[in-house]
């Protein structure tokens, strides 16, 4: 059989507000999803079904800045056309950001090597109308140090069945590059890299981490509830609206 | 008569995302107004109507980080606890962020010395999901320098017929103070202070402005149009979603 003459592989970095949206996978009809509508508005272009694939699978309600994503199309102008026709078709909560042609064996999912979050902790004590939706509103004044204290026993291979279960396969052993906060007025703001995540890692340790910033916990309770490995020992994982996916590394 | 006993009267700054509403003075009913859900949560709270008077009426669309209101209402506990309770009875988009007693004679429009606004233009190739509605996009690349050229023209007291029309009375003279951009990436700000603002003034002076930084116009030609006092010689008016009611000062 073969692939039809023409048709070129794609990569493309996309930004979503994922408010309106039951998360990154696609579903049943009856749910959107971002999956869909990337879908939707390719099939609508080259008039052929169009499937993609994904470096991550955000949750509903969580944002991307920069989400990879995959796909084949038979397409005959150029790479910078095919972006601004995507675009066109995109609703206005989705966007291609840059878009290139790639090899017919790139996998975003597989083939990443690092994976970046980030999370928006809106620390003020009335909640913030224009930055609702895309920040976490704590009220109590949280303690930057502690909170920093505590991640830095983050960092390293290690076992996360703590904070999360694993997507696929048994294994809740992940390596952490990078995991601190930082203040942005009027946000503090927690990034972290990682090889993988498991599924509702970084809301789970946001959470335990606010815990840590809000004198609920002690740095020292959370080292003991991740040494634990046990789902149960971490605290209730931070609300949707204040993560994205930031940016996904590749060897290339 | 007399007012009730008990009754006081309070200044409170307030935030809004403007986009779900038509404007901040209230219409005739079927028309969302942000006084309209101030007035709303205020009734509720003191099961007595209360009226609520804004510093600025600002239009459709438009956004404030420091709207400033007054109201008069029969209270008996603290002003946080007011504040608290204003903010539990008002929808997500609209917050009050401070709130004081003030004198029975504070009128937040006649004692306003000067006022500020800003204005977002996201300039980047590709239109950014998480950040419309909150900016203007602008995806030619702008001149950041012939902008601030043709901003030194707005400062001082000056006729400004060009850019809007006077919301009462008939002079079209205001005093502007500071008015430049800079940028915040991936932001390019407009920060403009003057004693009062004509209706459709900012948005019409960034309209202008950005015909300057994109090349459509030289700012000699945006000096001419200025001194012009020629309704017919703004550039169309910059949308509203990019404009924020930043700040309100008064004698005091």
């Amino acid at each position: 059989m073969g692939l039809p003459i023409g048709v070129t592989r794609y990569r493309a970095q996309v930004e979503y507000d994922g408010t309106n949206y039951c998360g990154f996978q696609r579903q049943r009809s009856g749910f959107s999803t971002i999956q869909g509508e990337l879908e939707r508005a390719l099939t609508n272009l080259g008039q052929q079904s169009v499937s993609i694939t994904g470096a991550g699978r955000t949750d509903s309600g969580v944002h991307a800045l920069g989400q990879i994503i995959s796909f084949t199309i038979e397409w005959r102008h150029s790479a910078g056309a095919l972006e601004r026709a995507i675009n066109a078709n995109l609703p206005e909560d989705i966007a291609v950001k840059y878009l290139e042609e790639t090899t017919m064996s790139f996998h975003p999912r597989f083939d990443a090597r690092r994976r970046s979050y980030l999370y928006r902790v809106y620390n003020e004590p009335v909640r913030s109308p224009l930055h609702r939706g895309r920040s976490w509103h704590v009220a109590r004044r949280l303690n930057l140090g502690e909170m920093n204290k505590a991640a830095t026993n983050l960092t390293g291979q290690k076992d996360f069945a703590t904070f999360g279960l694993p997507p696929q396969g048994e294994s809740t052993v992940r390596e952490v590059f990078s995991a601190s906060w930082h203040e942005e007025a009027p946000f503090l703001v927690f990034q972290i890299e990682a090889n993988a995540f498991l599924y509702r890692m970084v809301r789970s340790i946001v959470g335990s981490l606010v815990a840590v910033g809000s004198g609920a916990w002690t740095a020292d309770e959370f080292k003991t509830a991740l040494q634990a490995q046990d789902r149960n020992r971490s605290a209730a994982a931070a609300p949707p609206q204040g993560l994205y996916l930031a940016s996904i590394v590749y060897k290339d």
